[in-house]
């Protein structure tokens, strides 16, 4: 039996565990955190994600710190210690998340934002004129908190340099910032998010209430359905949508996409609960996930 | 072998070929305008409906009407005349469209907007105090020309009814109205549209641009791909986006749906193509359909 911890289990992390079950290879993800996933979901959402890895035969041990590694003769590793407890092992995967790599901005004494990301403009350039950044080691705007984020992303890096390479050829373009969308596929579900947890809600110095809502994705009638569960957190005092997280055999994209574009747009959650989205029984129930979520949040904030 | 022809083919008669065919049943498809659909997606998009129909062996004749049924001895239709030309058949199904029933409403002197549909206020009363309304009777306004329009579809009618519903037991809720969202599955695609398609933009006073892009649904190395063709609408002279028209294998609902909320939002086009939408390989190329296609739309307006 191989036994392979990931640690600090990021996306990548659960990503790789599920690989490797997938080539037959035993695994156990170590957390060091209470949650798989916190940086992007809630523990009442990660609960989901942790059950699915588990039927999965994915071994998950959560609030684990590694202490240290032993190897064999050969310096090939052969065991690991966590909580004073030794766990044999053959290949060990490290997850442990991601910094911006901005030292050579840093020596050329460009300046660095309070997340670590390079600061940059709406036109990506640096705070030294002429000098532009993009991608991974820059922070970006969180349009739902208006502060420096970093959420270093493929799609994001992307946009950035367009931007950037269209401002440096004399055009003027502007990246105005991100929401914090994420999505990743584990094993046969798909887990996805945008806008504030309620982690970064409370950061934010927001006041977060959430609901969470398990429905059918599409018409209940409808042959081969999928189920999804979506969970809208919004500010109580201002009553405002702050974020969404979802967990769902298919469509997760959908809705991440569409709580997007509506935090992007600022839609209020009244106009949330009567969005005109697409209906037809093979694709959405009658009123659909994302707007019976907002009815049932809009109840909960008496608005 | 068995002719029906489906006369005026709006989705309803589309979807009822499809079926009549998946049950081994000749079928062919007479619709008076020049395209399919044509209510709902401008010629070149309803152009691949068109052609994945006639795939499936559906006959299709445009720019048709029907002058007259013929009935044999015992009564049923045994062939019908079009262009001076006689078709045997075995079965009609008239698809013709549908009108808001508001007879009740006119016999108590309830006021009908201009587009047939009875007028109420975003409350969903009617003009007499204390009578509402709600559903496929009832007008409603379009949030992108601001202006009184009728999609009579059972999602609205349903958010409608929840409104008045409220209102009636002494709420305050507000229907403020749609951004004119449909879709439909024909045989193996998807073909969605929400917003203005362009002869809606004409009408509507518009100088409707448009850019069509095909592009794959997931990261082009990613297995069991599906393709997407995306129509985005703007306006030329205000550069703002009016509406957007989509046909292929998948994730045409969540193109749609996000398209649908920034409308309601009222994203500029800049916003659109950095908006933060989900990306992972299984679920969308790095830009995404949206994005690609607003970029696109973004050079072509000279933003």
């Amino acid at each position: 039996m191989f036994v392979v911890p990931v640690l600090l289990a990021v996306v990548i992390g659960v990503e790789a565990a599920e690989n490797l079950v997938l080539r037959g290879i035993s695994c156990t993800l170590f957390e060091i955190e209470g949650h798989l996933m916190p940086k992007f979901f809630d523990p009442d959402m990660s609960e989901h994600v942790l059950e699915h890895v588990k039927s999965k035969g994915v071994r998950v041990m959560t609030g684990n710190s590694v202490e240290k590694f032993n190897s064999d003769s050969e310096g090939n590793v052969s065991s690991f210690v966590s909580g004073g407890k030794d766990y044999e092992c053959q290949l060990v995967i490290l997850a442990t998340g991601v910094r911006p790599n901005v030292q050579l901005a840093k020596d050329a004494r460009i300046i660095i934002g309070p997340t670590g990301g390079i600061k940059i403009d709406r036109r990506m350039e640096t705070f030294i004129r002429n000098v532009f950044a993009a991608g991974g080691c820059v922070e970006s705007v969180n349009l739902v908190t208006g502060k420096p984020c970093w959420y270093p992303l493929g799609t994001t890096a992307n946009k950035q340099g367009r931007v950037a390479g269209a401002n440096i050829a004399g055009g003027e373009k502007a990246f105005e910032g991100v929401v914090g969308t994420s999505i990743t596929k584990v094993f046969d579900i798909t887990a996805g998010r945008t806008g504030l947890s309620e982690r970064e809600a409370k950061e934010a110095g927001f006041n977060p209430a959430s609901v969470t809502v398990t429905t059918s994705v599409n018409a209940a009638y409808y042959p081969g359905e999928g189920s999804i569960t979506l969970k809208l957190i919004a500010d109580s005092g201002r009553k405002i949508l702050l974020g969404a997280q979802a967990v769902g055999d298919t469509s997760v994209d959908k809705v991440i996409d569409t709580v997007a574009a509506a935090l992007t747009g600022k839609l209020s959650i009244p106009a949330l609960t009567n969005i005109d989205l697409a209906y037809s029984p093979p694709y959405s129930s009658v009123l659909g996930t994302v707007v019976k979520a907002a009815g049932v949040l809009e109840e909960k904030l008496g608005l």
